[in-house]
């Protein structure tokens, strides 16, 4: 494949949006392109990832409306989806498009504004990835499944929730710190677990996961501007290179999993990305995951190959994920705190990784990032995509 | 580019139809799987092009679920979608991804599942494609631009109603010959035009268009392999290669195109398909037109190069692209008579070419045919993906 690289990155604020589904995509993709400062370059294609904007906000063929936006006729564009890693695909099929040499400037773009609808509706379109005969019918949630699958990770490996909690904390922390969160506060042991209050403010929503332990539903979008190897030589700023980049899909039910604590998916799609980039998750400097609920920080973290099986929970209890340890994990302030407007996630985690890998990402940078790597979990874990972004010194 | 070859095809009958939309999915992908006859070669993706299912049929992340309908895991899956021309794209997203090499086969399947929805709901639906603020809350829709738009070709162009007409005919007996058409059934220029019951049964829907100058609303599933050259080499029945492949986006509202007459997208996609290619529309023996509407057939006949401008209704009138013309145009019916599952449009207009190719095309084969070309029209001409197909010798 030709060599592909990321030129710029941006995004919009997450949280409730007052503005529309395209506004929201035009900044984030302006605040790319002008990261990227193209000069002479034209953009050849747009590849908008999203995931509910024909159900929720009653608007399709997104690709063609943002080259409108941008004026950037008569470059191609589409949508892609793929559930909550509809970003990361969208940003594969962008690096295809120069990997197969048919374009040399890509613009991917993820948004979702879904604050527009009740909580209740906004649990029912998320779960519209679930499988409708065997799961769906049945009443299945994302926080259901992801509840089931914390209590047997308990059970097998002694997590327990203060570890769940400990995942919280740290990414409300690291939240603080990034002007584009949508959560800003931070968040102790004693008020989300043991204080008596704690049963008040922090109420199940399927145990064992509390309301800190899953993401909050923002509106957002996110965009990287990537590049040919010919374009990226005649640009400013440091250079960015897409590595490697691995998916991998497993069972669409979970109970048809072997070892349903195996998230298999996460496991090939990495060593996929890892083997295309020759590096191992030892070369990686930060991570961004796929927080949508506490638990999947740390499986994912072993998934991964970061850590041995069992063993991410202890890796976060001795302070090792954190901003300034071995292997900080989502320095973003991840899904937990950034927010999860679930078409622009994957693609949000990217920009981080770009900003860090340009030594850009300001009060929670991570000294001399040089190889990152990220997690972007679709369905129940039924469609991975993982990323491996390196910096390369000119 | 590396070479990329398509190595099976198949459909469902367009229609109304009772199958789930995975099933619909599942069927015509194990007809193009059986048709390619892979063997030993494994699926690396799934492609999926779709454009309303979040919202019509409250389902997402269809490729991840076509995967586990196929068991196809751990191939990579997601879903594609640019309106009517969600298959096309889709289509250009399977080429790329060999094309870059990171994949040697994918199957790329278009699917929708359309009729469970009203027929003010679908309009609607599909209305979804137009601009926001500047059309849609005005109550335009697919028709009523339609409509527009013919009037505007009948002043300019000297085309007549029953120019119109012509096109409904030849692609209505085009249809009879197609077992996988949604109609079935021949119209005669005096029962649609003429006759006093013509007023009845063919009544105006966008006037100058009738009922019988729109396409109807179908469910259905259509799908191809792709491959790369190794795998391609190994495999059985005759090679078509993918030879170019061209897109072009143009304004999202129609009124602020300099000429609204000018299909600017269907010109410079078919341009860049045939440069790619290294052929001329003369080069071309058969040909899918996107007749959403029956004035689109003629507008694109002109727009891909096969006719000059303002002549396309006379080379129709002359029975030039008529079964066993110079040209022949839409074998399979076309939209207006094989139906038009929106998601499965593109995917099924290569399906159909890629049977002439192959001389399989039973009943309405185009003898000898060595080049064919498709146009997925999407939005209103706002984004078109045109392609060229060629047969090679082996």
């Amino acid at each position: 494949m030709n060599p592909v690289y990321i030129a710029g990155a941006g995004m919009t604020k997450f949280g409730r949006s007052e503005w529309s589904l395209m506004k929201l995509a035009s900044v984030a993709s302006l605040e790319a392109l002008h990261h990227a400062d193209l000069g002479e370059f034209p953009v050849d294609g747009v590849v908008v990832a999203n995931m509910g904007a024909a159900r929720v906000n009653k608007q399709t063929a997104l690709g063609s409306a943002l080259v409108d936006q941008l004026a950037l006729y008569p470059a191609t564009a589409e949508s892609v989806e793929n559930g909550p890693a509809s970003g990361a695909s969208a940003f594969k099929v962008g690096v295809q498009a120069i990997g197969s040499g048919m374009a040399d400037v890509v613009l991917v773009t993820g948004v979702e504004r879904m604050r527009v609808v009740n909580g209740l509706e906004g649990t029912d379109f998320v779960a519209s990835l679930s499988h409708p005969e065997a799961e769906y019918i049945y009443g299945v949630t994302l926080p259901s499944l992801a509840g089931m699958f914390a209590r047997l990770y308990m059970d097998r490996y002694g997590v327990e929730r203060k570890h769940l909690a400990m995942v919280a904390i740290k990414n409300h922390e690291n939240g603080t710190k990034n002007p584009y969160a949508h959560i800003t506060q931070t968040v102790t042991m004693e008020g989300i677990l043991t204080l008596p209050e704690a049963a008040v403010n922090n109420p199940p929503i399927a145990e064992p996961l509390h309301l800190f332990d899953c993401c909050p539903v923002s509106d957002g979008a996110a965009a990287v501007v990537l590049v040919s190897e010919a374009v990226a030589k005649k640009l400013p700023g440091p250079k960015v290179r897409v590595a490697g980049i691995g998916q991998a899909t497993d069972t669409h039910t979970v109970h048809e999993r072997e070892d349903p604590t195996d998230l298999k998916s996460v496991r090939l799609a990495s060593e996929k990305a890892f083997s295309m980039a020759g590096l191992t998750p030892a070369d990686v400097d930060v991570a961004e995951l796929h927080d949508a609920f506490t638990i999947l920080e740390i499986a994912e973290s072993e998934a991964a190959g970061f850590f041995p099986k069992g063993e991410g929970h202890k890796a976060l209890e001795r302070g090792e994920t954190k901003l300034g340890g071995k292997l900080p994990i989502n320095p973003s302030g991840g899904l937990k705190a950034k927010g999860h407007p679930v078409g622009a996630t994957g693609v949000a985690q990217l920009v981080e990784l770009t900003w860090q890998l340009r030594g850009e990402a300001e009060g929670r940078q991570v000294e001399g990032a040089k190889v990152a790597y990220a997690c972007n979990f679709g369905g129940f874990g039924n469609n991975v995509v993982a990323t491996v972004l390196q910096r390369e010194e000119s």
